[in-house]
């Protein structure tokens, strides 16, 4: 399986709107250049637009458990799929759910064809979520989070134990990813890729970043 | 100053995505036929597709109170802006907000040029928001939400003591409201329009739903 | 192993301050009576009375998955198990927690040696939850709720997929439980026993109804 | 007007059960022997045993904006005043609640005779909690708490204009107050008094820190 890039925008302002398509075309080219498969993640103001000029997959960053219906101020999965989305996160550490909306928001992405990625903080939580069959959980230590130090290298037995837990679903990794190196140490521990954002949005060179990041790919 | 007419399209199949554009095209004509001003607020996904196909206001249905940065899954002001909305409402009955939240959003919205619609229970948090100086306040008692009972017929006390305590930020009233005469005793009440959802995006016939509203305008 | 019933006092005028020490005064005396456990379960408030006013086993509603710190107006372990806690629900259907603070609940409630009860409305909430490790699940299937219509007839296939699902930990069914059969049916079903609150906080003869509950024990 | 000594016990170890029904004690007789009001503000689960044990008042540190029924997990206004509560803190930094809710706790609190102390972040949000008609509203700058800067002194401006813009109500401030002098900086300001936590129920000599905090009473 090719390996897995998946770049959260957040909303910062170098991957807001005009920005967040001119960054997703970058990654598009770095991914086309490469053997990485690059998943884009812009605010979901952003999706339709993003997801309407770039050819890569476009995943959302949050998505509610609801259905169509009264739901003022919410994200539903119909909407982003016919925005262009292809999957989304659930439960990232800057959006928490409650368990009962995880997997309804997992379901409901399930029925508009939404791959799905469940956010978790640690070995436990990372098992309770692959029990709820998502594609995939990513596993981000909070203490590592926008800490410089990637997870892979810091925490290698947290990552592997995740692996251990998510039986069956594949599992990414995230906090402190910045360099090929710690993709190529994510990818050696058991995980399909990794989950990042300021590491190359933040980055002076954001192609730069995404080059080196894949540069043992 | 002209009757306002906010049509809330929350997210029901009937505006979400293309039928987001179709109604908001619909509220364009009727508004260009009438002396009415129709404002749209379709979900974040929709707000690009929508606002560079109609030229009458898009708002969004919901806005964070946060800054450019690192805060996943939520809804930010200038990539709203960006996309084209021209307002927002906040702490909508189905998204209601923390108090220094709604503060938070309100200044962030004046930020990027969006105007601000608070949403109300009564006429105390009415006061309360009004206080927080946002264009508007939306007052909407919950026992009326969905009853097909006019907030502005049947408790026309609560919309004239809003409009009361809401001293020097303008009025909507909504809950129940789906026909002229909702809107002509909603503004007889000292209010500047209406907020409705159902009444219009459920009608068999939305584009005669919309004509009946603004029948007295 | 004994059966288990759980008397949710929530916040009914019937089972606050002196009519908490009242009712769950009667839970003893029934247990007592009978080869069954009742555990009373109060608010947070009324926790230091009931556990010093009976001795049959007195859980809190809710816990917080905090340490001791900053926490104004949140729910501590190590106070529960200082008042006479001996155990609290976590994830209540109207008081429902984000996963990981699910899981940081249980682990602190461990630390205070609480045993722990986590709710859950399905069958794959409940394999999330088991995963987690508590003492106890508890499912209730939220259509049931209030309902008057037991879990344990009603739908016998969630409460026995709860059971298959939760391997190594035990489980608990509630919704619509009040009488004697619907315990007895609940056991059949592989569960250790019921959860349960209005059917007799709010009945005319709470005794007479908790009697009824355990005549098949 | 006596000047008011709000303590919050918060969940710290030097304030919990035992230890709560210590500190009460010593802030009993330091009131006693000073012109100051002193209120103590322990965890839900210890108000009944301090109010039992103490003469001076006791408020709760968090209140839900319920009433009697089906509200597993919340707090609820008159189980505080029947385990002998006088009063409650709404909305506090740690524990922050809607707008609606904030209304909806402080109509609950005056129909159980609790005395309500609103808790506010900046100016704009005073004026909007001082709308709904608490007893008090106690305005503590985020980026000053746990600081060791008192608000009084480094943000005198601010409280000044909280005092202005709570027309009617009386204001406390809080944040960084350890010292007398804090205390007599927040008088002359306009304020009532002060809420504080740490200060004294992390100070070395938590009795000599109360008396310090009232020797220019």
């Amino acid at each position: 399986m090719k390996t897995l890039i998946v770049l959260n925008f957040k909303t910062y302002a170098e991957s807001t709107g005009a920005n967040a398509v001119r960054l997703a075309t970058i990654a598009e080219k770095v991914a086309a250049d490469s053997g990485a498969t690059m998943i884009v993640v812009p605010q979901a103001v952003d999706v339709f637009q993003v997801a309407h000029r770039v050819s890569i997959p476009v995943y959302a960053q949050h998505m509610d458990g609801i259905q169509f219906g009264g739901n003022t101020g919410h994200i539903l999965a119909e909407a982003l799929a016919e925005a262009g989305a292809q999957g989304t996160l659930i439960n990232h550490s800057e959006r928490r759910l409650q368990l009962a909306e995880i997997d309804a928001a997992n379901q409901a992405a399930k029925r508009a064809n939404l791959t799905t990625i469940i956010c978790t903080n640690n070995i436990t939580t990372t098992k309770a979520a692959a029990s709820l069959r998502p594609d995939f959980v990513a596993i981000e230590p909070p203490e590592l989070i926008g800490s410089g130090t990637p997870v892979s290298k810091a925490n290698p037995e947290v990552v592997k134990g995740a692996v251990e837990a998510a039986t069956g679903v594949q599992v990414l990794c995230g906090a402190g990813i910045s360099k090929g190196e710690d993709v190529k140490a994510a990818i050696e521990l058991g995980t399909n890729g990794v989950l990042l954002a300021s590491g190359v949005t933040k980055a002076a060179d954001p192609e730069a970043a995404l080059r080196g990041l894949v540069e043992f790919v």
